[in-house]
């Protein structure tokens, strides 16, 4: 277990910055611990409340910019994993199901994604080694670009 | 633990009602108990073998029918899982994916998806608290608007 | 616990024959166990590392392509599990996500993930029962016409 974990200085680190928790857009919470999973809802690219990375790949969104909107949806999976359970208390991070809509041609989806997979390796070291699907869909709310969602293992 | 916990009572309540259990359309089960989890296969907006809701959102389908689809979905969810394992033994709900099809501007997804967030609170309260993802995609089995798949923490 | 399982001879008994284990495309594992679960990111129809069963669908390929682009996908997953964790040492599948790329008009979803379903049923018996979840997307990477995810349950 790593102590006096400071999600916000490991972020600022890498040049990064640490949002206000988003808020639920429905009757569901964002972190919901069962047994010793926590399950965490589809997060997108939001910065405080301000919705970032509209639009679709390819045509509105650049493979760079579609990498940091992944970075920071994962930048907000992490402020609630921290807030509603502490970075210090999981054993580590499962998988990563990452959405995303594209122009039929653009084709650098694995590029994206690690905008996400990077962030929770940089920031946990092995505790952010994880597995992952992506696909591209046809809708994601509010227009966002891309969203992700995520389970955790908690120490016992 | 809830002792004598009727499904179809506390449907009957909400002015619902149970339909009979749907069959699997392939080589798998609808409820898979490994461990403390059962996993729910994808459940559709069926009553007895009826498809119902079926179409896109925001054209052959109101946000209001989507609403009651969703619900539908979550009915077929619980009355497995009652089936199966007896809702007296469930710890509760983890996490629900939520798919739904829409035209390009149609943007209801989260109340839409309410439908089926709202039946497992009012069903189960706190055992029915979950995280969720939505997303809208390409195809659905049969032409149906939406579906949910989920997963259950049983108690050990 | 079966002794001595060797994947190879039960995928030649089946007439298939065992690929070399694929290789992440990005900054994830292809299993990743966490407590006595086992995550497994996303498979595709790759024979070592030749991209197979790509396209759509009702146009660029047929219901039995598809069935055995799906039985592909569910070969790599058993080879993967096979390696990292050994298949002696499963107590079972839990829930397949599967994903495919469609015409509008093409309804053999079910059909289609049986090639996958099958395949985890004749390899591994009760151990392969399984939930699942089936959706058409918009986008594959490689422009891959199925893909599949799926997690397992360890001997404690």
């Amino acid at each position: 277990m790593i102590n006096q974990f400071s999600l916000e200085e490991r972020l600022e680190k890498l040049g990064l910055r640490l949002p206000a928790l988003s808020k639920p857009a429905g009757n569901y919470v964002v972190v919901n611990v069962r047994g010793n999973i926590a399950y965490v809802a589809i997060q997108f690219p939001k910065f405080n409340e301000e919705m970032l990375y509209k639009g679709v790949l390819g045509k509105d969104l650049t493979t760079e910019d579609g990498y940091k909107a992944m970075q920071l949806c994962a930048i907000n999976v992490l402020a609630h994993i921290d807030a509603a359970i502490g970075l210090d208390k999981v054993a580590g991070l499962n998988h990563v199901d990452a959405y995303y809509r594209a122009t039929a041609d653009w084709m650098e989806a694995p590029k994206l994604v690690d905008g996400a997979s990077d962030l929770f390796v940089n920031i946990l070291g092995e505790r952010g080694v994880h597995s992952r699907a992506i696909f591209g869909v046809d809708h994601l709310s509010r227009n966002f670009s891309v969203g992700i969602t995520c389970t955790w293992t908690i120490y016992a």
